[in-house]
């Protein structure tokens, strides 16, 4: 646990520490041996962990058990349901069309299994809020036309924070033939997740982000017998929805995660508190400080900023040193620092855009790494920007 | 640690217990926290656990580090593999055809992207081995045909554990236009693999079968510029060959299994005596025992056989109430006992293959566990074999 004592960790949102349940259930389950698809007993306990975590990981999203499909994480759950191959009762129910709004995660946008042609992005307002009007008059216009499209949208955006109005668009597409796939990674455990409010047919997760394990996530369905293909395929598991031998360990500290995630949605909401200090502390520093999607409701842990004039990749190292863990965006990138596709989406100017930094934090943040932050972001930040810029405090 | 303890254990071939090293290694992953994609320290930590584990599992299989790619397990790195959108140089390289033998693991039968017009099952001989000559037959037709065939033969078969002429084929296809796979994933830490001697193109491996833990695998290339398209896709990770979050903790057990399978891959040749003894006490209680595979080249841990008259699915049952954990065959079929489909390509006659036990051991077994199973076999076998038949000891 020394990771966490030596840096400031303010980068939950990219993956959060292990929580201590979620810990001693992956330990419980690594110590025991079976594969979760053997007869024998052994067998049977290790399907009796993945069972459990089942009803936990449903009950964190408002789902029956019995339509959480357990994945690799929540890229592989939303490459599965990115595919015109979906089943309805079993048989083919092909989509036409993929619409997906331009501030998805990268394994949205990227469209899965749909050819590029076929996918189309969906413009988003200054304030970081997907356009619906534009939205569902694209959705209409293919349904009109008789085709089935699909629709992604995200439940909360991973740079901004901010809340996409999914309840809105599934009230708005229910009953028609469009097929409304939410990307609930951010959201879970953060926002009151319901697949049944949401008016959904599919929603991904993933673990790490709420303290379960890295490499396991969950397609959970809103109708059990309304699904997309299988993109794993060969063995019988996951009730022939997903191929590969369980990862039981890592699904049963998920399931862990996912019950205490549950339990503490609300303690989750009072890291807005610190956001707020945080945003104070911040523009008492630089008070030309831009914070993005300000105006729209976001996430309580979650601060996207920007202050003219310093580029995010040097900042990020020199915090780095000054041992303060943050992120310019999403991680997916691979170490690469480019200019975030969300604020693009956003029409924040490029080079604004190249100087946003986030900040976002979790169950283990306290008063001490806020403060810890602003102090090493003023003399960083002091060092990085023109003598003369700005207004420092 | 209960569990290896109250069961004998003879199911290796499923589900591997996790080896000490391997266990120390995901947990000191886990107790740190970090997106092995985020620039900053923790993020970095993470990476460099990744990229040993990359050099651990590379060594196992005779492969360069920057050709191993990790996946959520075997099963993901077959469906990756058996696509027909292979890439050269990073530019579309199309095949034509998918040539998988009849023994294949699920994942390999079941095609991955191919669609099924274009998956063709290869015969194999009655001592379990894959038909070469028909294989290679095959495969001419469709080069002089001007097709480019993807060629999937595994280097050892699960539930008879008969070791398979990959070299030989791979040295055949050489220097032709037919891509070669080979699912190395029994066969790792078991015989010496090398994916360069055999000349296969890729080659996947699983975790759990060699004491590392669930849910993580590899594919691994033969050559860094020629792989399939990514099935995973958005993220840049493992070089933009596979994109999401990685499961920093699950491959860094896998690294670690990896290193002690290699150093002890001596010590599992040495399982063969074990076996031997088996075979001989399973003859001592029926005669009529038969040993799948038995006049072909086998793994030193696997032993499939039946004895007329015993149905597998009622002796497993028997048998696990006695403490032994064993198998019908693979465990893919989530506790569905059929007939294998192995057995049934070697011409086996159904109701015999419908009596298959597999016992499968590794790093953990001891002359007790075979002694154990022995007598409980003994026991659990002269209550279900009807009077009168064979001779019993």
């Amino acid at each position: 646990m020394n990771e966490r004592r030596r840096h400031i960790y303010l980068d939950y949102n990219a993956s959060a520490p292990l929580r201590a349940e979620a810990y001693e259930a992956v330990c419980a389950a690594l110590a025991e041996v079976g594969n979760a698809s053997s007869v024998h007993g052994p067998g049977r306990r290790a399907h009796g962990r993945i069972e459990t975590a089942r009803e936990q990981v449903a009950s964190l999203v408002g789902a029956r058990p019995k339509n959480v499909i357990f994945t690799s994480g929540g890229t592989e759950a939303n490459v599965t349901a990115l595919t015109p191959r979906w089943l309805k009762g079993g048989k083919p129910h092909a989509l036409t069309r993929a619409f997906v709004s331009a501030i998805e995660h990268p394994s949205v946008l990227a469209g899965g299994c749909f050819p590029a042609d076929l996918v189309e992005q969906l413009p988003t307002k200054a304030d970081g809020m997907v356009d619906v009007e534009t939205l569902l008059a694209r959705v209409k216009a293919e349904l009109d036309a008789g085709g089935r499209p699909l629709v992604a949208v995200m439940a909360a955006n991973s740079e901004t924070g901010v809340i996409q109005p999914v309840a809105e668009i599934g009230a708005a597409l229910a009953g028609t033939d469009a097929v409304f796939h939410v990307d609930a990674v951010q959201a879970a455990g953060r926002l009151d997740v319901d697949i049944a409010a949401w008016q959904a047919d599919s929603l991904s997760l993933s673990a790490h982000k709420i303290g379960g394990p890295q490499g396991v996530g969950a397609l959970v369905l809103g109708h059990g017998d309304f699904r997309p293909a299988p993109l794993l395929t060969g063995g019988a598991q996951e009730d022939r929805r997903r191929a590969g031998t369980e990862n039981v360990a890592g699904i049963a500290g998920f399931g862990a995660a996912a019950e205490v995630a549950l339990r503490e949605c609300e303690k989750f909401t009072a890291l807005g508190g610190e956001m707020a200090f945080l945003v104070a502390g911040l523009r008492l520093i630089w008070p030309d400080t831009v914070v993005f999607g300000e105006s729209a409701a976001r996430l309580p842990n979650t601060c996207s900023f920007a202050v003219p004039g310093i580029a995010a990749e040097t900042a990020l190292i020199a915090l780095d040193l000054e041992g303060v863990a943050v992120s310019s965006g999403h991680a997916c990138s691979s170490g690469k620092v480019s200019a975030s596709h969300v604020l693009k989406a956003m029409g924040v100017e490029e080079e604004l855009a190249r100087g946003a930094l986030r900040v976002s934090s979790g169950w283990g943040t306290t008063r001490a790494d806020i403060e810890g932050f602003l102090a090493a972001w003023r003399k960083v930040s002091g060092r990085l920007r023109p003598v003369g810029a700005g207004e420092a405090a």
